[in-house]
């Protein structure tokens, strides 16, 4: 049996009617619905944080979950819908290309471009797709409907290209992409790049602080300290313990990281 | 079969502990009912915001659901609570009317005054009718419990009456009622406004503003114009592409908005 | 039947990818787990905030949800994670005595330290065990494990020492401990302490002012007075009728508030 889940992810904000209006239409559909808010505070038209955002969190989904992410500023354009199937994740988003990032290279997404105006609300509004065409699609699959029916498959799609990390040498240039509640900063730099050989250490540089502390666990160190760690998915994050590195550091989103790692030859 | 459907609208805030305890009263009742936050952050004690919300929302929502409603100024006075039916919509509400602005003329509201202390939560607080009343009326609705036992019907209650656009011949007197998180200011005039004969276009006046352009959707325009549009829930909407209408007209609730329309002597 | 109710209550922030997360986990071992979130805005490792919000609201849920709290200062450290029964609520918290203020004196809390691998998400992150050890257990849980499974039984946890009130003869020395979204100012002062002999009055001092009205509800006075009253939750209330009692007052959480009693011999 598909499980009657649908995720909703959107920078409509907590409190919109837009986003109330697309739990009306689910249930209208598929009273039977159970519908899981993830995030409706993304930046406003931010596809970067949408990606990070469904990067992170998506892996942890079972299959089946039908996830809806309205984040949507071509609205109105004649950018598609689409309904994607990768890595065991079901999707309905416009082609923006947020999604892409969760593709490793030999994936195979399985993407139809939705047409079939009968999964819809008509008539179809030209400024909200997602509550007259994501939503419904979205309930009439809980029900079983199959994907095959929504539209014709299709090869092409928006790929959203994040700045990946760059590596120079004995450095490695990234940037901060999110920043959590408690002002820790998590980067773009994969984790693993911390775990050097014995006696030598990774020093991450940022602004002007450079940060040679490395822990597994923020309580390695005493308060203030600033220190690097592997984040809890994945990646190297920078965070002051018990204290906010963003404030500290002055950084935020966007704020170029270096890893230095210790050279072989020394 | 009633769908065990409850959502909630109140000005308690996202955090609050007030809106927790209703879904637990609620939860305790009827352990299967399925609750869905619709807003909690309506402007404190804001009937007027309260009533645009559930006419930009109530319509997508199908029968059988119940909406409970806790915007209160009047808690603790002698203003009754209400069990209300109208236009398939049923409602848990303070007698405030912020319900009013989604009946029709030609509507014919079923309407109950709570009063059935056995479907309440005893003894009830002075300060809190939403916990012990207004939920767990809901949870027992949701167990089939029929409306009319929840008290007498009444046709007495109160009306809130929402500012309503004023026409003087070729101009037609608004303001806005909603801003949303991307700037866009949603007013009270309809939409269909818009839609003059060709070759003749509306013009509406927002503060120094002239805003003649109008759209179907923002994609028709560059990035910066300032647009009139149709909103998705039909009323006239004026936005500034791919940017911010509030922060670049300073504009918000309350702002008057007058449009003209072509006159046909022209 | 044990009724499979999550609910959730962190310092993670409402649009956080670590509640999505956890969310995808519970779903992920149990996809009929309904899942609540209360409150995600618990200020950061706030403890104190943490214990006064699940005191005012788990009485009000039933026996048999599954409350799991993530406000974990200590995550990396030794400190236990806990499965908790007492007075017929179940909690999955870390061991930091968030929940002890749940306890009366003569309850007889039954404590399991969690320690079996097999309900846990493995690899288990050195920072984030509210998604790999207290969300995997809770949806397991929910699906009928028998809580002696998870570890051993124990009678050793923190206990958190929240500030109680103090009395001296006719004084009363308590703190505001919660501001509610309309400015309210709850305190830790029982609410009974306001049912004085007629002709007689309590009278709460806050700051400079003297507040000696005290009413059953907000409605008893008119717009602007500053009021005592008990809040819905049994304390003492201090509010400004149709006001901020938090604005005008100058207070917050912490602010000491002193209750003088009508002495006998007056």
């Amino acid at each position: 049996m598909v499980p009657a889940i649908i995720t909703l992810t959107t920078d409509f904000g907590q409190d919109s009617p837009y986003v109330a209006a697309m739990k009306g239409v689910i249930l209208g559909i598929n009273p039977a619905a159970s519908i899981v808010d993830l995030n409706h505070q993304v930046p406003p038209q931010d596809l970067r944080q949408a990606a990070y955002f469904l990067r992170s969190v998506l892996p942890y989904f079972p299959s089946g979950v039908i996830h809806v992410v309205v984040v949507d500023p071509g609205v109105g354009t004649d950018r598609a819908l689409l309904y994607v199937e990768v890595e065991r994740h079901r999707l309905l988003v416009p082609d923006n290309g947020c999604w892409t990032s969760l593709v490793n290279d030999d994936a195979q997404p399985e993407v139809i471009r939705l047409a079939e105006l009968r999964y819809w609300r008509l008539p179809v509004s030209a400024t909200f797709h997602g509550r007259d065409i994501l939503a419904p699609v979205a309930a009439h699959l809980t029900l079983g409907v199959d994907p095959a029916q929504l539209g014709p498959p299709t090869d092409e799609w928006v790929r959203l290209h994040l700045p990946m990390p760059r590596r120079e040498e004995d450095r490695c240039f990234g940037e901060v992409v999110h920043v959590d509640r408690f002002g820790n900063l998590i980067t773009n730099l994969p984790g693993e790049l911390l775990a050097t050989p014995a006696g030598r250490r990774a020093c991450a540089v940022i602004g002007d602080h450079e940060v040679s502390r490395s822990v597994r666990t923020y309580a390695e160190a005493p308060t203030g300290a600033v220190v690097c760690l592997m984040s809890s998915n994945g990646y190297l994050e920078i965070a002051v313990v018990e204290g906010n590195a963003a404030r500290t550091l002055q950084a935020g989103v966007g704020t170029p990281v270096v890893l230095a790692l210790p050279s072989n030859e020394s």
